[in-house]
């Protein structure tokens, strides 16, 4: 058995790229988290994709249920605990599946390989000599793409980091460019935010994106307020953003 | 007037995205490189995708002669007049063309909002608003991809950078990771070899595409002398590398 890990970027079915769409004709069988692990819309994001770009009408879905990650034990020990519980239960799944299942695809928000569990979880079932992995454009891309500015100021580094970092560590150089991931619990807003220029960005690449930019300390505050009307109003919400130090 | 720009990924055909194939397609004139400016088979690629991507038989290639980057000013300073010196080539380039050309398409390496300056250059010929980006899949990814491992150790931030910027500044946060690109001096020779882990790899995603992985002071004899050997073979390389420091 092969497994396909196949990038699938942030939510515009035109972010997808050719070898993930060749990729997605070529499998045997698409593994999709049930309706109940994420939210419909989500899920109709991955059918849709399935739908528009499988020239062959007859393919293979399975679900399966994704198991939610013990959140009170500490943040390393429940993530491997987690990618040990879904490892089980894509296995279980797989079995489950009757028909021929050589080659195994799933889809993956954003690249594989940014803040995102599933090479580590194909590698606790099969050899890495039989994983795949299909890049997809991240959301730090279509922010860039979003505001039409680049990721680097000339020449210069940038970090990436996530808003439990952020929160728990600070940034760790404050010179130029920061970009902050998975931050659900708007970590900006602990930081001097009188420091810092910000670029961010939701729903990257969709119809209903939105953006914003300015002065940390002027605009956090909407942020805040319609990231919450938004987060009701689809009952999801995806959102990165680019920190950058005041000269 | 508007400009796409067009990420194309890495040099293979199926890094780009539906979205660029797209843009690919709709845009009147497309604008390339001279064959004098960078080497024959960098602009082969770019040629090839268009003959294979482009549908309409008829479409509308220019090419233009890259000027030289003046190395002995100061790198920030050189590298804007550079930017104005490629601008007024683009412009001249535009207006020689008699056709029609309200839409206007670059093929740029990687994704345009990564060390690259092509969203600076347009900015000095048109208003941002009619700057179309279109991300492609990054060199920092095919890396990824081909060493099926992830850029993030478990929730940690890592560091992009240049090899200049390496070999004059050092890692600025020698824990975790730090990809460097743009790193034709091999500046990794010049870091405390002992202390770190490498994975490297140039052409990534093409059929040459050569991948070296190991404890840096073991390997990065070899990563100079096959990067060397591969240069002198196809006249050009592009290579990039994840360095993390050991435990």
């Amino acid at each position: 058995m092969k497994i396909f890990l196949i990038g699938i970027g942030t939510g515009n079915l035109n972010h997808l790229t050719l070898e993930a769409v060749n990729t997605l004709n070529n499998v045997d069988l698409i593994l999709i988290p049930k309706k109940n692990s994420e939210t419909l819309d989500l899920l109709n994001i991955r059918l849709e994709i399935c739908k528009a770009l499988i020239t062959n009408t007859k393919y293979n879905i399975i679900e399966f249920g994704l198991p939610l990650r013990d959140t009170k034990k500490e943040y390393s020990l429940s993530v491997k605990q987690w990618h040990s519980e879904v490892a089980a239960v894509w296995k279980k799944t797989i079995v489950s599946f009757k028909g021929k299942k050589d080659k195994v695809g799933l889809l993956i928000w954003g690249d594989p390989s940014l803040y995102d569990s599933s090479i580590k979880i194909a590698e606790t079932i099969i050899n890495k000599y039989n994983i795949n992995v299909i890049p997809g454009i991240t959301s730090i891309q279509a922010l860039m793409a979003a505001h039409k500015i680049n990721m680097n100021k000339i020449g210069k580094p940038f970090f990436v980091t996530t808003g439990r970092f952020l929160k728990q560590e600070g940034l760790f150089f404050n010179k130029d460019r920061s970009f902050v991931m998975l931050d659900g619990e708007c970590s900006f807003q602990y930081i001097n935010t009188k420091m810092y220029y910000m670029w961010w960005g939701a729903y990257l690449g969709m119809n209903k994106e939105i953006i914003f930019k300015g002065h940390l300390d002027e605009i956090y505050q909407d942020v805040i307020s319609n990231r919450k009307i938004a987060k009701l109003k689809y009952g999801w919400i995806m959102d990165t953003y680019l920190l950058q130090k005041k000269d």
